[in-house]
């Protein structure tokens, strides 16, 4: 199958590296072109996966969006929630309403995000957009040319803003461990990494600004506050899901269901055990600054959607709210404004409980 | 003159030194006997100050609160503020309404809350309870029988509850660094260590946690992010004054007027800097644990009356809330109700504006 992967960076060329070893004619393209320039120029690079090495070719390197796309059946976005829109931008003159988009991940709201900038740089087709509730790999690019998948997630979940059952098909032979969801609410409201990194980031912050040694971001950073921290923002993220009659996990079991913890700490329901067993995640550094997508994206395009949704559902988060301020204040910026509204996804401030779904509906149909 | 010190911490050890090296006839006394154990027994201990080491010994070590303070003109409490209701009982039957109670230091509303203890367990006298906005000295017991005093702070308010002009000037004698203030709100609102405390501890928490070698709280944990937070904190600190009619000076002034640090860090109004810049307080290291008075004390006895204080005021502290909630998570603990309220400092829940010190002046006059 032809399929376009935009990204570079290690999710892009995990997702781009296994579709290739399994036999699919990928082309990549990247917004900065000058990221991984190696792999980027020569299409070569090794993949290292359940024990095993082999390099592989990238069918090609695009120059344009609008050519990387042109022929492909599917075309993964796999980039920041941040440069989501950059791409939609790019081929919103170009897409096909036969072409499906999938946002691996979609963080949260990225669907949502990416039809409404499709609309808005001219796309008049069918929406076929899917987003999973995360990335379907723990994985780093250890070198220029070796990326590196400590492990495949297991029972992601997708969801999507248009697109049909034969879309729905293709994606899933693709991927087999994604798990199809209703409504893209759910799988907007199960990103748990919105709960996941920003407190270990705020704990840990002080450190990190005068950093000399990193340490290991999610077995080292598992500390009790981090742990206490992580239950109190997924209690509020689950209470808007259920308050929106919505059926999300808790964090623990969705962590568990990706295959990313020991059954111990799941049965148990110990955040921090759930952490500290968390062998795939166990020798990832932490950020080496506060500039990181572990608080613009995890806190803007994270935890301030999911406090919106909660405007719309009439739940309060105080524990949000506070993540939001504080990391406003330690970054210079306004995460509440600049971050995912609902307008930026397209909703109307006004939704509430009781259209919020008919919205998407609508949102979903073609212009 | 006969003064008693309640309290065996760094405070009541450097207070009772330095009253006894110029001549007064100190008696000591502490809720836990066992405290520096040698020097609570000895009454023996060695005081460094401004560059010279001498012995002192403490004229008596009492066993029980009521014969600490009989024939005391003076009792000095310098125990943290939620100790200070545990020596008010003690002494609520008796004491005398020619003696002066000093709050050295008041933290934020000890001054109300040693009153309504007092009138609480029977006190019927006329109350005469002075607070201080800080401590008197930047000091640390060294070793069991060395208690260093590293800087003698200048320009320290000093607000209260009943008194009169002589026991003023008793104490300003003293004291003669003391500056006194109309309202005891003004002392309550200028203990900055509630700006100061809860951001270094909050994002040096992970750290703590996990922590091997102890960094200097003050200087290695003077980051961006700590100077950010406690620069948002204060204004919401100063906008409750503010709102009140009351005058308080921002953090950097009260520090540079306490004379902890440089000229120049104050004109640039950097408190990064300013921490950098404070001599006295760069080898104090951090708490080795989140179960400390940094949060304890500064969170629930001084972020959460300050903020009830914002209340009466009309003034939202987004800010400091999320300080409490966050912090109340990481500690298991309701900062905001077990912290200290309207009611534990003897305000009615209904005070507003307008009536706040009708209320004060009210309470301050024998039951």
């Amino acid at each position: 199958m032809r399929i376009t992967v935009f990204g570079a960076g290690n999710g892009a060329l995990a997702l781009a590296s296994r579709l290739t070893c399994k036999g699919h004619h990928c082309t990549m393209f990247n917004r900065t072109p000058t990221k991984y320039d190696d792999v980027m120029t020569s299409g070569c690079l090794k993949v290292r996966f359940e024990g095993s090495e082999r390099w592989v070719r990238i069918h090609k390197i695009a120059d344009l969006a609008e050519d990387a796309i042109a022929g492909s059946k599917l075309i993964v976005v796999a980039v920041p929630v941040t440069g989501q829109g950059y791409y939609a931008q790019l081929i919103a003159k170009s897409l096909h309403d036969d072409q499906i988009i999938l946002l691996a991940p979609g963080h949260t709201g990225g669907a949502l995000q990416f039809c409404k900038y499709l609309r808005d740089f001219g796309y008049k087709g069918k929406q076929n957009v899917y987003e999973t509730s995360t990335l379907p790999y723990v994985c780093r690019v250890e070198a220029d040319k070796v990326v590196a998948i400590y492990r495949e997630a297991k029972h992601v979940l997708l969801g999507s803003i248009g697109g049909d059952s034969q879309m729905l098909r293709t994606i899933l032979r693709l991927f087999p461990q994604f798990v199809p969801v209703d409504n893209v609410l759910v799988s907007s409201l199960s990103n748990i990494n919105s709960v996941l990194h920003p407190p270990g980031m705020l704990v840990n912050a002080g450190y990190i600004e005068r950093m000399e040694t990193p340490f290991t971001f999610y077995y080292e950073g598992a500390t009790s506050s981090v742990a206490s921290l992580i239950a109190e923002l997924d209690k509020e993220r689950c209470s808007i899901a259920d308050s929106l009659g919505l059926k999300v996990d808790p964090f623990i079991d969705i962590f568990h269901k990706w295959g990313y913890t020991s059954d111990e700490a799941w049965e148990q329901r110990d955040i921090k055990q759930a952490m500290l067993d968390s062998i795939p995640n166990q020798s990832i550094l932490c950020p080496t600054s506060l500039d990181t997508r572990y608080i613009h994206e995890d806190v803007g395009y994270g935890l301030v959607p999911i406090k919106y949704f909660g405007c719309i559902a009439g739940v309060e988060t105080p524990v949000m709210d506070s993540f939001i301020k504080l990391f406003s204040i330690i970054n210079s910026r306004d995460y509440l404004s600049e971050g995912l509204t609902l307008e930026k996804m397209g909703l109307p401030k006004k939704s509430n409980r009781g259209n919020i779904f008919e919205t998407i509906h609508k949102l979903s149909e073609a212009v």
